[in-house]
């Protein structure tokens, strides 16, 4: 792609509300933007990373057995009474009238429309088990919007639901999915963490979130220093008071803090912050119940189906990739997640020698199939470009400058900030290496 | 894909309200069901043959310089009073209010927001023409919901905005369009005509409608016989009891019926039935100079975009190829629509050695790139296996049974019913040969 073709808004402003380093970031280098209050549009190199994230989810969940759907965004509120959740879900709910006054609600999670797809079309246990998913727009009307992507009220995520036989059952059903969650956050890039969710009342692992781990998240988590075992605080302490105190914590803080307990290995537990960017959850009957939805079991016994529900952030991973990969002059993608691969420089593109020696390289680097952006910008200077370049965070630069008359061009990793100078026949095999 | 691992619900039952055959089919085929009055959710092969439009859509539009964004579906309604839309709309524009009282509004285009998105980001001309679109959710409150996905109330749309800095250049930008909207509505395997939508206000050319031509089109068109000309007849007749009279007749009425006027070519013209499936307009400075978004010109001189609007009905299309390709017993997919090019029916899949050959012949196509399904159940008989397969409309089906004891499979042709024999050892070129 043609940097000069692309609608690429990179802004030195700051917007006065985004106080995180993905709402600073992901605006200023023209990833988002905001429409409303909790409302955010993709523009063009944002849509690129929102649907390279989406993808990954997909192939992950597909390769898994599982089967993506398309519910309705809008649906009826009779769905969210027979579930009891119109009143308990509160305003995050948000309710809309038709033209005709009917009652819909934007949906915030689709476990009752889920259900109701399955009931009366799978009717026996040899049709079981069944794990459906969508990608989704979600809304959920939040009463304080913040954090750009990390908590809007528009939001794209993946929900997922299993339908199973028997307890035993959802319980495979659940492992899977434990087990391809761990495998999508590791396609990211992403450092995060598997943490328990509830005190154990299931058995201890009825419920497990997913944790994208960075400074300035939200949740207070406990993870072990050798092995994987890690848990939200809430089932680890029981004084609603310490764990507020505990929430209230920096980083910082909270690193200084001794753990008492141990980890069940013998090791030592310690504190970490945690983005909250999966969920996984087995929920039993409570839905299929509600709805009425059943199938026959072997026995030719009429049973509730056993489910479990199955979430992923979306959108909100955009960010969390960004709260945990930055530095003070932009975002850092993981390779997965790059809009682009590489970023070819071309320190001065008024220069036909420089522009020409460019864009072979670019034609070279398509051609093996490297995604790359080549910022052809007549009108912008060299300083300007990489400026950019460290703000968009594109993994790689190849700068094309002095040393051409050389026939040098400049790789920079831009995590490390690592230069080095390669000879231009040699770009290719040094580009392919990387990737 | 293993017909017994997808959730692929058909059924014999109607819906009551189903007068289309492709609402009837559709739904019957286990393709989407309806979640209320105009919403449905699409079942995962509705999700595999909506996405495959979508991404022809995608393709072409990216190809011809187009960059994909995603706006939020909620958008605020300052920006539909600041275009007087908010009105002029009435209630197909559904509004809504927050637990705040703020109101928005769910988009059902989205002209302001675009025109917001680029005000302030695009501000000289030396960066146009710029052509963005989506490929997002739209909703619009229909009075009378109905023909399922033909006229839905929550459906997918690809709405495409262009911005240029002259009258001419914005004609160029509607050209490329009108060029591209031609290929990806031949590529979808359609036939289609693009026809005058407007009286030649603005020299005949300001907007052109794409119509997939089939008897149960809602529209009156006017095609000439010999050459690529087409008029909505709104654009020929000027009295408006014409115009209704001949949207009253059935399409045989209309083949009866004789048309005075001749085609600038000199040839007949004829009626015929057309589903609108794309709109692409000459919009001007409408919305740019309600929004105040300019650029400075190259004399310095602050101006309003001119701007096109591109529109395709993405699961609009999806209703319109059944409704052009169907017959009696069910759907017939084009091929670059197809959710599987060919379905390996198993006669009797608890036969080892047929369910053995089915599975060589899947696995073989696979590897050769060809989308297959393979029949793999158990519990059913050879004659509802063909009937699924008609109903559904896979292209072709290759059947497994009696004729394998001789090395023999049958490859049946959807559309023309024809049934060809053919040696186990051919199978794979002879498929090739038909993608």
């Amino acid at each position: 792609m043609k940097f000069s073709n692309l609608f690429i808004p990179t802004t030195k402003e700051t917007p006065s509300d985004a106080t995180l380093p993905s709402h600073q970031f992901l605006i200023r280098a023209g990833f988002i933007n905001q429409q409303g209050s909790g409302l955010y549009n993709y523009m063009p190199m944002g849509k690129i990373v929102l649907d390279k994230i989406r993808k990954i989810v997909k192939e992950e969940l597909d390769e898994a057995g599982c089967s993506e759907v398309q519910l309705g965004f809008v649906t009826p509120i009779e769905l969210w009474e027979k579930s009891e959740r119109a009143e308990k879900m509160g305003k995050e709910l948000l309710r809309i009238k038709d033209r005709k006054d009917n009652e819909f609600v934007l949906s915030p999670t689709n476990e009752e429309a889920m259900v109701e797809l399955v009931k009366n079309r799978i009717t026996s246990f040899k049709d079981l088990p069944v794990n459906l998913y969508q990608i989704n727009t979600k809304f959920r009307d939040e009463a304080r919007p913040r954090f750009g992507l990390m908590r809007g009220r528009e939001f794209l995520m993946k929900d997922g639901y299993s339908f199973d036989d028997s307890v035993e059952n959802m319980k495979i059903s659940f492992d899977l999915m434990e087990k391809t969650y761990k495998k999508i956050f590791t396609r990211l890039g992403l450092d995060f963490r598997v943490v328990d969710a509830d005190s154990g009342a299931i058995g201890g692992t009825g419920s497990k979130e997913f944790h994208v781990l960075a400074d300035s998240g939200e949740d207070t988590i406990l993870v072990c220093n050798s092995c994987e075992y890690g848990a939200n605080i809430e089932t680890i302490f029981e004084s609603e008071e310490e764990i507020n105190k505990l929430n209230e914590l920096s980083y910082e803080e909270l690193q200084e803090k001794e753990v008492e307990q141990k980890c069940s290995c013998g090791e030592k537990l310690s504190f970490k912050k945690g983005i909250e960017a999966g969920h996984i959850f087995q929920l039993g009957t409570t839905y299929s119940e509600a709805l009425d939805a059943k199938f026959l079991d072997s026995n030719g016994k009429s049973q509730p189906f056993q489910m479990g529900t199955y979430g992923i952030g979306v959108s909100r991973i955009m960010a969390a990739v960004i709260e945990q990969s930055h530095d003070e002059r932009g975002c850092i993608w993981t390779k997965e997640t790059a809009p682009f691969m590489v970023d070819i420089i071309v320190s001065s593109a008024k220069k036909e020698d420089e522009l020409n020696a460019g864009m072979k390289i670019y034609d070279d680097l398509k051609a093996n199939g490297i995604e790359v952006m080549i910022d052809d910008r007549k009108k912008e200077r060299f300083g300007f470009k990489m400026g950019d370049f460290e703000l968009i965070g594109f993994p790689y630069a190849i700068v094309i400058g002095k040393k051409l008359q050389d026939g040098m061009v400049e790789l920079i990793n831009r995590k490390t900030g690592e230069k080095t100078d390669i000879a231009l026949d040699d770009v290719i095999e040094a580009v392919k290496k990387l990737s």
